[in-house]
């Protein structure tokens, strides 16, 4: 076998049937690396797909990416910069990517070593940031985010090749089980969910509002949730979520007064190197998914 | 003072402010008749505004309301049947009305002693059903409900006079924090907001399927809510909830494989007697309001 880098692994998109696969790569990769997260930590990772860390920054710090996300969230309300996601139907933000090149503070965040050897014992070497953005889910309007693999985007529109990549997702807002929290189906990371329907060019201007394709279909979703049940880590602002870049996840709207903002970024090994588009498509813009592994 | 009855007492959607008021009625008028429901229980609804019971119903009972209900959803899937209600979007039964008018089965449900008693604890009188239905909000793509008072809507619209009334709704599916769970703000019935807007004729047509009057105010349900927190009362299917005509509830959308519906049924004092409606506009239809004292 001479050909490693072209080989499609986790094909989706492509055939007209679902099919579910097993996951051909490791969870954990740098077990043995120092860092803030213990075996037992690690292991759960492993098992489940995802860790909850309650309260992993004080007060303070969560003070100080709050009033940024705030005044950021007013800067570009109905802003039609590019890195701005607006709601369907509204003027009001629903995300902002690339956060980590907009702002000098979250420049700063992911470099911290809480974060950053974190990151490292999961993946296993360096690390760069694959994405970064603030997610914003509004009191009484905020929509739901369906289920979906974040792997399966990236793959097929991003080109990354392999399961060697997660989510760090920190809470700036109180998460409670009835604001629209973020819902996961621990253990679905280790099978892989193949969809149907060809992607269309520049799928990612409407899919960030509304996605479309990419979508798990109803019967697969319905026999990972049998199969691996649902929970929602909630916790006070400041906690954090790591979760495997192929864990099933979404969340539901939110009715509450209590509005739902998380600051995402994805931690991508440098060894696991934006390829093609695995969907056939050109690859989506710089400010979505970084191809230049810019190192932390 | 010789006019009773055609005093508003809870005037909504006639102003041009919001405003929130005392509740000017007990919550629970009959504590000393017998039945089921403990003082404790009495004392906890009283204060709450709402009251849960876990497995009030046995498994047998309920796969015979199962049964019956997944019987008539089947039957009633894209009927124009005006007792059904569709989805805003398609042709799924998001609810249907006038259940025990409509199946003996359920025509029986509100006799049974265990809810006709309670009824009547709680009531101090006899009792009648004021409406009755089935909500079912499906998986994957269930819609949320919004905040609301259901007695501002049967006072301005159906002319109920007074807070002498309540809902029994019976879970039919597993509720669990994750599919759309009705959720309460505990101690909201003591308080009445008043809401702005006139109601245009016929509303019940468009409100049913999604309310635009008799919709609480931003700005007040952040009030209540911050006051009185938000609970997501939740359990086995056979569990029952009870809750207050006055109680602030609402419910987010559902994108779970698993459906939730419940079986509602209202029940009101024969001594508060229908009046006209006191936003105005003519009655809503019997299948919605019972304005003949049917009794139990």
């Amino acid at each position: 076998m001479t050909s490693t880098t072209i080989t499609d692994l986790y094909p989706s998109r492509v055939g007209t049937e679902v099919s579910i696969s097993q996951r051909k790569d490791p969870v954990v990769y740098g077990q043995q690396l120092p860092g803030p997260l213990s075996d037992e930590q690690l292991k759960f990772f492993e098992e489940n797909g995802y860790l909850f860390l309650e309260s992993y920054f004080d007060e303070e710090e969560v003070r100080k990416l709050q009033d940024e996300m705030n005044r950021m969230l007013g800067e570009y309300k109905g802003s039609s910069k590019q890195e701005v996601v607006l709601e369907p139907d509204g003027d009001e933000v629903r995300s902002i990517f690339s956060v980590h090149q907009l702002n000098e503070i979250f420049r700063e965040l992911p470099k911290q070593p809480k974060l950053q050897n974190a990151a490292k014992q999961i993946l296993g070497s360096d690390v760069y940031l694959h994405q970064s953005r603030i997610n914003f889910k509004p009191g009484f309007t905020g929509k739901e985010f369906y289920w979906h693999s974040d792997f399966e985007t990236w793959h097929a529109e991003d080109g990354m090749p392999r399961m060697r990549a997660f989510s760090c997702s920190i809470a700036l807002t109180d998460n409670y089980p009835f604001n629209g929290p973020l819902m996961v189906m621990p253990g679905s990371h280790r099978q892989f969910i193949s969809c149907i329907g060809k992607t269309p060019d520049d799928h990612y201007k409407s899919s960030l509002r509304k996605q479309e394709y990419g979508v798990p279909d109803e019967d697969s979703l319905k026999c990972m949730a049998d199969q691996y049940g649902i929970e929602m880590p909630t916790g006070k602002a400041g906690s954090v979520l790591l979760f495997d870049c192929n864990i099933l996840h979404g969340s539901n709207s939110n009715i509450t007064p209590y509005p739902r903002s998380n600051v995402f970024m994805v931690f991508n090994s440098v060894e696991n190197k934006l390829e093609e588009p695995f969907s056939g498509t050109k690859p989506r813009p710089e400010y979505i998914a970084h191809r230049n592994q810019t190192q932390l």
